[in-house]
């Protein structure tokens, strides 16, 4: 059989590059299914709630934990950038990984089966979308160029097929899509399903592609199951300020994918969406989501006009230039819209500052004082 | 069985609604194979050759056959706009229907079947595509969220969830991709199978989706399974000047695309691309692809950065508008790369002339000498 597969070149792992950052991990089924796929990789686990409360994590794994007292203690003042009570504070992980690469995932988040039935390893799905170019600059009608056994189309500009640096990689859900509240109350029964659901009367959903975002498109960018190439686009992967004490939930990884998109589009990077799905296990709760979403969905309508007709500055040449000067955008344009944007801006700036300090040569002691190292 | 597939709505066929148009049929399967889905239509038969060589088409079809002095009597000497001995001549046939809807299709393609062995209906997928909405100014990353069991996801403006009217429906291929000729050479042996075919060492291709090409992105427009809206877009649906006499082949389904996908994006309306797959059964020959191809792979370099730039003036409200206006901006910008965008640009202007000539209240009088008509 090997033979017969070998031009199906093995995809590195990247086990010393890529940390696996985790919201909170309330299911203890979760990390056990993950287990095959997880257990060579560091685990940063970032608890969103209430700190006293004990995470058990099971043996065998390699991870640091960090509370909301770590994230004080570690950031000081600037820890205000960090959301409290919501899964937005994986953000935290993100910055403090050390690593090139980042995979996030939501502990609600379980391995799917391909349509053949086998698992599917959702992590070497994203690093093969990660290390492989995007097409952003033309549309590609046999989706990946670079997958096995497809290629560039007839019409395709032999100038632009070596692509662009992959940024980021999207994967979706199988079982319950990542619907807002309204659309859940709406059809309390919908599944992305791979099978055709005679009880559901559903097809099968379940979609072989992945796709570059074409640059200049913004998209729903989902945190549930999402890699990214942290010592690119690290910096503008901040999830906002969301849950205790702010006006808004359920838009950090909205937030985070507007602002990525736009400085990926200004520095020539590619952000890809499609495989590798996981199976999303259990909706959350539309009516509490619906408190979550109410501003958010009214404020984005004025957001994302202006994230689309936003164009950064040439002399930004650095993520963080980048971010600093959105940062300074949001609170001029959305700043009128609702105070919280002027706070969110504060917050982005606040980010930054966090994130040099701790990546910069002298801001690597950062310790996870319940984690346990390898 | 019916009860439980009663959410799914059934398609309507637009019999009296729509024209298929065939450059030519050299392959007398073809139409046998195609006739469970396509006797009920008329068909517009555009003959690229020798117009002394007879074209035998099976009992019970309803067509309309035209050659080149057809072409001729009908234009006079404005059928210098349509390519001879080149099967660009179908866009005759768009510029002859009295219908709503165009579906183009190559005589090398069959009905292809889906992973469940069932044989694909490319027509109703395309009606499908057709009659519902488009979303090119937002990205829906559970792709087409018109479809059954399918939504916008969490994050997707609800203002922006009507849509877009859908002008274009661009089918794909299984078995031969399209391929220039210089990627024919290197995989001679690629094919864009539905199961794993060990032999060839290739994955499943067949990608289960419907996408909408984003405002602002261009794509490469392959003319052998295409369907499209020609009250709305069928002045823009020109296919150049190929073949016989000309320096360039193979970009006549390209030009289309490039000019479509601009004038779409000024007016609003969407283009998809994805399902149907049909078989496409033949590779041509890739030495006498190189041969029409070389000028055109060289030149689409210095096209599509054009096409990717030109913005068309508010003042231009119809597709003639903009499709004139376009004429004279290729004139003075691809002029100077070579003298054959000149010629296009004024076959760009005549192909309008005729087009509103034939479409006129006076102009409807067009008979197909060799057809038969119900």
């Amino acid at each position: 059989m090997t033979q017969l597969y070998s031009s199906v070149k093995p995809t590195p792992m990247l086990k010393d590059e890529l940390d696996i950052v985790i919201p909170t991990i309330r299911n203890l089924d979760f990390l056990e299914m993950w287990r095959p796929f997880f257990e060579q990789y560091h685990l940063i686990i970032v608890q969103d709630g209430d700190p006293s409360k004990a995470i058990k994590i099971p043996e065998g794994f390699d991870y640091e934990l960090y509370n909301r007292d770590d994230i004080n203690r570690i950031l000081g003042p600037k820890a205000s950038c960090i959301s409290f009570k919501d899964s937005a504070c994986r953000c935290f992980g993100y910055m403090v990984s050390k690593k090139k690469y980042i995979y996030t995932i939501d502990d609600d988040c379980f391995v799917a089966k391909d349509p053949s039935g086998k698992d599917i390893n959702a992590l070497e799905q994203h690093i093969k979308n990660l290390l492989s170019p995007s097409t952003p600059h033309f549309f590609n009608t046999l989706y990946d160029p670079y997958r096995d056994g497809a290629d560039f189309v007839r019409g395709y500009p032999f100038s632009m097929r070596e692509g662009a640096i992959t940024a980021v990689s999207h994967g979706l859900w199988l079982n319950i899509p990542d619907y807002d509240a309204p659309t859940q109350l709406v059809k309390p029964l919908e599944r992305n399903s791979r099978k055709f659901d005679l009880s559901l009367r559903q097809p099968i959903l379940y979609v072989d592609a992945v796709m570059t975002i074409p640059k200049g498109t913004l998209f729903p960018m989902c945190g549930m199951n999402l890699a990214f190439d942290r010592e690119l686009i690290g910096p503008a992967m901040y999830f906002g300020l969301m849950g205790d004490g702010q006006p808004i939930g359920r838009y950090d990884d909205m937030w985070a994918g507007w602002c990525v998109k736009v400085i990926c589009d200004h520095m020539g990077w590619g952000v890809k969406t499609g495989l590798p799905y996981i199976w999303h296990s259990k909706a959350s709760n539309p009516f509490v989501n619906l408190k979550k979403e109410y501003n958010g969905i009214f404020w984005q309508e004025e957001a994302i006009p202006f994230f689309q007709s936003v164009t950064l500055p040439e002399e930004c040449t650095s993520v963080q230039q980048c971010y600093l000067e959105l940062a300074k955008l949001v609170k001029e344009k959305l700043g009128k819209v609702d105070p919280y944007f002027n706070k969110l801006a504060t917050g982005m700036v606040t980010w930054i500052e966090a994130w040099e300090e701790l990546n910069s040569a002298e801001g690597t002691e950062a310790k996870a004082p319940n984690g346990k190292s390898e």
